[in-house]
């Protein structure tokens, strides 16, 4: 009988490694970090005991959700400007308050508040892309979740940078101090095709190469970027990347909305992962991505919530529900997109994308312990015939109830354990009343 | 100095009478089962007085939500069979579900289990059209749940009648029954007009304005529908319904997926409710309603849930959500269905689709005492900016803690009150492995 450190047991457990299956009155026993085993309890318990055992009655256990594309940070903007034009939002309420708030401890703080979001909602790895993500490793590490986050590299001058160059001195630094780490992997973000020349892609790619870091970019999320390109290179953006010789299996394309059958084709043969982030496009009438189109044509897509400010809300089981009613419309076709299809983006798809497939994304021995476990004892998830069917259609983020990552246990009950969500609600109001101060009243000016 | 029954208090309370006001530190003032008063709690507190106060901190008041077309015994069926060609869903498991199941004691547990979760979910009032309401009646009013009840009306026998003529006779004598009452309106719920002939439309329109009751029927709910009725009248379904003298204000239409121009003209001008189900037209394919021509033609347009089988939960949270970014994408203009409009649907507007309109939808006083109160101190809900768009894109069912209805408290920090959660939960596991054991072994067959 081998001691572990916890077994999280299931009424259900659902590995999600490629089959359908699913594992009556299960269990997954994790030593240390790493899974060391999934099976019936019945099983788990002839090799396995431990002094911590959370109960499965009424529960569904399954690997930990992955947003394959956020900007954490852009929580502290949720709702400061909704409802308008593209332009308008950007230039008059995004782009103006970033420039008036980016600071570390507003990050510090912002990010904070996201994981917390992100954890609660059974989020246990994001990928990100946005400003000071020194400062927001720090905090994704210590409340216990698993971020790949990538430096953000672009041309034009920001508040925090002269020049691509300087991006990309700071991604290094970035790479160097915390690759190897166990919860935080570093990533290298060129913003996109359109605010990056070829030498700074060209530059982006070869210092990932170096490292062996994954690259996250945005990709034709709306239709006047993919003219913006044409315009400047005579061609469609993922051509256009794929002819700079961008595109690779350690590339993350994020939203992916205005691609061609023929970009399609490419994207799937260089092994490109996409988000698909469907509310963030639909609320900002980007488009609706060719969803089944790319993941016939075997592009590896996963679930993207983007930034807060565009959502409203860091949470995957909404996009997952989302998509797999959405894509039955557009298609006319109430078959595509099944239940556990999308439970695949949302897992072990997703992590794949932002080439984490090896760590996270399924309940396997060897893995991450990246594990949640949802109540299903609800009125709104009874009676139970399809447990496939429940997680995508009808669960909430709120039916969360246990969240481990890499073996630590930091949801429990519906409740944060590893910060004071008090104090991080508290902050958020006190930034809140700051913000609404200057950017209502300058708006109303 | 007057005495009432209940203060509900709330950080802002949107009363959602017409314009876009929020009163800070508001409070809605009860009296038996009406609204005594609406304003700031200094307002109220300088006018009533009650041993009963319901704390307004970190909370939104609103209007109960509006489930404006439901079946919501169908909640039996959440889940038995998804992702499926529409006709076999319904040839080949809804319908001989129906057929083996339906019985006055499965309708009593599915619509308790249907009003448990509405409730929760901050909906106040249903619109319903399914079989023995006069069983879901007892058990709504038990729940202190509003509901319209609308008694069905097909040619073809059913299950329970041989006819149109007997579910005529079965319509008045629930009419008779329950008219008046304070919680139970009934309605007359011919099915759609490829399914009730002309006479049994006038007969069931000549029996609501016998009684001054509403009319419930589903209307261009697919294409294949407004193929057959073509066929069949040599007209598409909208014109058929108005040259039949059927369309007035006393009518809800369901869906609503494929009307033309010319049709929604019709709709505005005959004063017909329609009721908006977004996420079952997404999960069954059958399409996306022109909801923004809809409005701007001023069509009185509600949100409806439809059934479980098809969605798969009563949620108009998510309906909400859902249909707000989506018409943005469909029309490519991201102000479309702005927030507060989404939010008007769901109560104001709601109402009055369902001829509820003079009682209950906004917090007025002299209406239904019919509230609810969000708890917003939530990480997905912080910062808080505008409360109309965190209402709309970031807020969940889940986040309802208290739910009045006709005065009743029937929902406190979350917990169902006028029915015992475990007992209905229970059941449903109950039913639902006797209903497995059956369908799913003959699915399998």
């Amino acid at each position: 009988m081998e001691r572990v450190d916890l077994i999280v047991r299931g009424d259900s457990v659902i590995p999600m490694e490629g089959s359908h299956s699913v594992i009556p009155d299960g269990a997954v026993a994790v030593k240390g970090s790493k899974i060391a085993g999934v099976g019936t309890y019945g099983e788990i318990s002839k090799k396995f005991e431990s002094d911590n055992v959370i109960a499965g009655e009424g529960r569904v256990v399954l690997p930990g959700l992955i947003n394959a594309h956020t900007h954490a940070a852009m929580v502290y903007m949720r709702g400061l400007a909704d409802d308008l034009p593209l332009k308008v939002w950007l230039e008059e309420h995004i782009w103006p308050a970033e420039n008036r708030w980016l600071a570390p401890e507003f990050i510090a703080d912002a990010v904070e508040l996201a994981v917390a979001e992100m954890l609660k909602a059974g989020i246990t790895t994001y990928n990100d892309m946005y400003f000071y993500e020194i400062v927001g490793a720090d905090v994704a590490k210590r409340l216990g979740m698993r971020a790949v986050l990538g430096v953000g590299v672009i041309d034009m001058p920001t508040k925090t940078t002269a020049g691509a160059d300087e991006c990309l001195e700071r991604a290094e630094r970035f790479i160097k101090k915390w690759r190897g780490d166990e919860l935080i992997t570093p990533a290298v973000a060129p913003h996109s095709s359109y605010s990056c020349s070829p030498d700074t892609l060209s530059k982006s790619k070869a210092l990932a190469e170096k490292y062996g870091v994954h690259l996250h970019t945005h990709l034709c999320e709306t239709e006047g970027e993919v003219e913006e390109v044409k315009k400047k290179h005579g061609k469609t953006p993922v051509i256009f990347l794929d002819e700079e010789g961008f595109l690779g299996e350690n590339v993350l394309a994020a939203h992916c909305v205005w691609v061609t059958e023929e970009e399609i084709e490419i994207l799937a043969r260089r092994k490109v992962g996409v988000a698909h982030c469907v509310e963030s496009n639909l609320k900002l009438a980007s488009g609706i991505a060719p969803l089944v189109e790319m993941l016939d044509a075997g592009v590896k897509v996963g679930f993207g919530t983007d930034g807060a400010a565009s959502n409203n809300d860091l949470n995957i089981m909404s996009e997952m529900s989302t998509a797999a009613k959405l894509h039955k419309a557009v298609t006319r076709d109430p078959t595509a997109l099944n239940a556990h299809d999308a439970l695949q983006m949302a897992t072990r798809w997703g992590a794949e994308a932002i080439g984490m497939g090896a760590l996270t994304g399924s309940l396997e021995e060897g893995k991450a312990a990246d594990i949640i476990s949802i109540d299903i004892e609800k009125p709104h998830l009874s009676p139970q015939y399809n447990i496939f069917s429940h997680m995508v259609y009808a669960a909430r983020a709120s039916d969360v109830d246990t969240v481990v990552v890499n073996g630590r246990v930091v949801v429990s009950g519906g409740k944060l354990l590893s910060a004071d969500e008090d104090e991080i609600l508290l902050k958020a109001r006190k930034w809140g009343e700051k913000i609404r101060a200057v950017e209502q009243g300058q708006a109303a000016s």
